[in-house]
This record gives structure tokens, sequence and C-alpha cells, in this order.
């Protein structure tokens, strides 16, 4: 896993996202770190509406975030994700909460998720979403 | 409906509302309606939580808030809420945000609904959710 | 300004826009639209951090949404703003938000803004954003 | 600081805060936690306000949460939030997520921050913020 694709996701800043101290309030990276996440799961081809469609969610367990840098508005941001684990009821995430083009560093996260169905009870992670994630790491991999 | 009472609610502002320009963001007032509207449900005895375990929604078809004074963080602010109409299918309800002690108006706004049921259909308002509101209004004019 | 240009905005819905309905709760439209008229800004060549960091900006007066067919995580999603007035201490912008592939509108709105500086007294809007927006309006109507 | 009171307070969960997995969405834990150690601040007798007032913020540097069960629309939440470190310029804080009146612990998190002046440069918290917090934790012990 920890050769897994990095997969950039653009995030740009919401005003909404400010708070009063003039910078990106901290909130907003946890749900920064879902989307890249889920640009994560795009791109490696399974789809994580499909998941979701098919009764199946990775509810998260554990939120992490280390913050260096302030952000603020008007600075292009990327966040950058990588799966760092793939068990059979659990996945875990790492991000990088960067500037597109300065490459700072802002902040630095992980997550971790449990797979549940509709009920919300834990079940095993469906073997069609196990093997579409499993052939997106080794596609890009190689790419 | 006119004369339907109105139910006050309490808001401690939220830092995560304010944004960089030092007050509450515009959107935070949407939400803030959402709880004025769902407290004034439980004032008038029918839970918005049963409702919608029950199967309905009021699902918003229009929003409308006029901002006149900005909030800042650490005002004490209070959402009035009124139903302005309850018709087979659709609900309307009316809003006044304001300071607590000073009475400062900050923002006025209304917004209209449609009762749905899980599927998203449009649908009548069940009938004992129709009596409880009823029965609520007049209780709580009765005060 | 009735012939002001369209500015689109791809928006990919966030899992965290959505809500126990299982469509994008109404008030994320609200800051689609406030990301709308920021894209609005950048394309007419007067981006809105530049505003902001000058010490102006456009606080939101008025929201209107109107709702028509709820969005549901996974659907491809526009929104489309356009300027409706722009005086001398004023600017008015309208939205359309919609599925970037089908169109299917989804929901309309404007919002009216006031032009404020650091203490947040109404001034007239500087020359310069105003010279920047009617540029822009011309060159991108020309194109 | 082992002994530092716990202060409690009561969430009354948004609609807004709900997801399509018909949940309580993980970032609206971060946000209560804010809360939470805003209402801390407040029972100790330092608002938060008067501090970011008088040009100080804690600037978040780590966010931990850990999920452990769900929590639904309408179920009484009460975060209880407490002062884990105090040091010349940083803060700690542990929070405690949990149904008000079953007790069921709902998730825990903790949250550390540096104070910051008005220009975001790390600063020594003012000498009147540690020794109004120190009182009001003797204080709140004493009870």
């Amino acid at each position: 896993m920890e050769s897994s694709p990095r997969v950039p996701l653009e995030i740009t800043v919401r005003f909404a996202e400010t708070d009063m101290m003039g910078i990106v309030h901290h909130s907003a990276y946890v749900v920064w770190f879902e989307a890249g996440r889920i640009a994560w799961m795009a791109t490696a081809g399974v789809p994580y509406a499909q998941v979701s469609a098919a009764g199946y969610n990775f509810a998260v367990t554990e939120i992490n975030a280390r913050y260096r840098t302030p952000i603020r508005f008007g600075e292009p941001v990327q966040v950058i994700s990588r799966l760092t684990a793939l068990r059979s009821r659990q996945v875990e995430f790492e991000y990088e909460v960067c500037h597109r083009d300065a490459g700072t560093l802002f902040a630095t996260g992980h997550s971790r998720h449990i797979c549940v169905d509709r009920d919300g009870r834990t079940v095993t992670i469906p073997q069609w979403v196990v093997e579409g994630m499993t052939a997106g790491i080794k596609r890009l991999s190689d790419e």
C-alpha cells in the first residue's frame, strides 16, 4: 500500500469556508479529505456513487488532521489522496493539502473507515469494489 | 395563519459560521431557518424527527432571506419562526433573526415546502401531522 | 444587463452536502451561488480575491432560491451565473443550477449585494472594479 | 490538568448536518468540538469572543476524532469538553460526544491549538487569558 498511487484533486476555496480569522476554517479540510478520497475512488475506476448506490458506504471511524500553514481565500489548493490500507472490512486514506503551484504543505491528515450496509451494519467490502480498487491501483501504478 | 404563534429559538453563533468579513456567513441563516421551523414543529407538538421517521419530509421548494444588519461572533441570536400556510401538500414559514436582548432585526426570510414521501414523490401531508400542527397552533395561541 | 454573459461553473457534489433525504441539502445551493458569482468575477477578469484583498466586499443583502428537482450525489452539476445589475453601490446576480449533460434545471436563484468597506460601511464600488467588470462583460459578449 | 473540569454543551442535531447515510456527517462533530471548547471558555469565565476581539485566537493545529456509534437526527446530543493542556503558547482540549440521556458514547476527540495574533503570528497567550482560565478551572473544580 505504501506505493499506492497519489491522486490529486483541485480545490477552489469557497468564501463560505473562510472564518473571521481570515483563513480557511479547519472543518473545511475534513470535507476536502472526503472529496479527495472520492476523487481517488473515481480515478481508480470505482466511483463512490456506485458503491453508495449499491447500498455500501465507507463509514468514517477516525479522522486526523494536522494544520501547518493557514490557507487564504484565492489560494489554489490541491488535496492529494492515497489509499494506505485495504482490508476485508476497512480502508484507510492519507491526505496532503498543498498549494497547487508553490507546493507549500498546508496540512496533512488521514482517515479510517469501515464498510457498512444500508442498515449501518459492518460488512465485508463487496468483492467487485475490492477488485476494482485493486485493479485501479495496479493500473495507476503502471502509468 | 396570520395569527399563528411565533416560536423563538436561541442560536449561539458558531465560529465556523463566520467568514473573512468578520461576520456570520449568509448561508448560515438558511440553516438557522431550518432549525427554527424544526423548533416550531417541536413546540407545536409534532417533532419533525417523527414526521421524517414516518417517511415524510417537507422538501424545500423556495428560500428567501433578506439581510439587514450583519451578525458578529458572540452576539446572542434568536430565530423566531411562524407557520404562514398549511395546505394539503404544502407548508410555508416566516422567520425573523434578531438580537436576543437588543431586539435588533438582523434578517427576515421565508420558506416554502412540499410534502414528499421516501421516494421523493409529492404527497398529501399525513392527517396526523396536519391535526397535530393544527392542535399545536390552537394550544399555543390560547396560551 | 439582460445580455450580460452567462458563466458556467462545474460543481462536484460533495457527500457532506447530502442530507438524510438522500439529496443535496438546500443550503448547499446558496454556497454554490457564491462560488458561481466568484467564477463570474474571475472570468470577467476581476478576481473577487483581489476585490476582497483591497478591502471591499459585496455583502449579501438578499438571497432567493427556487428548487425544482432534487440533486443526488454523483450527478454532474453546473451553476450558470449572470450579472443582472451593476449600480454605483450594488450588484445583482442570477443563477441556474442544472445537470451538466442532461440540462435538467435543478434550481434557479438570485442574489443582491451592496459594496462595503473593511468596517462594513456601504461604499461606492471602486472605479477599477466597475471598469474591470464592464470590460469583462464587453469582452465576454464579443466572444 | 487531568482533573480540569468537564463542561457539557447541549447540541440539537441540525437536519443539515445529516447525510445520505441517514446519520450525522462526521465533519459536523469537528464544528461541535469547537462549540464545546467555546462553551468551556465561557463557563470558565473567559468568553472566547473577548479573546478574539482582543486580537488573539487559538488557531487549530491538530484535530482528531474517533467515531463509535452513528448519531441520528432527533437524538439529544451532548458534547463534554475538558482542557487538557495550558502552556505559554498552546492549549489542548478533549471531547466526548454522548447521548444526553442514555449516555451512549458516540465519539471522542481532541484538538491542539497555538495562540496567534491578528497577523497569524504565534504569540504567548495573554496573561489575562491564562489567569482567567486558571481561575475558572479552580472555581469549577471547587464547585
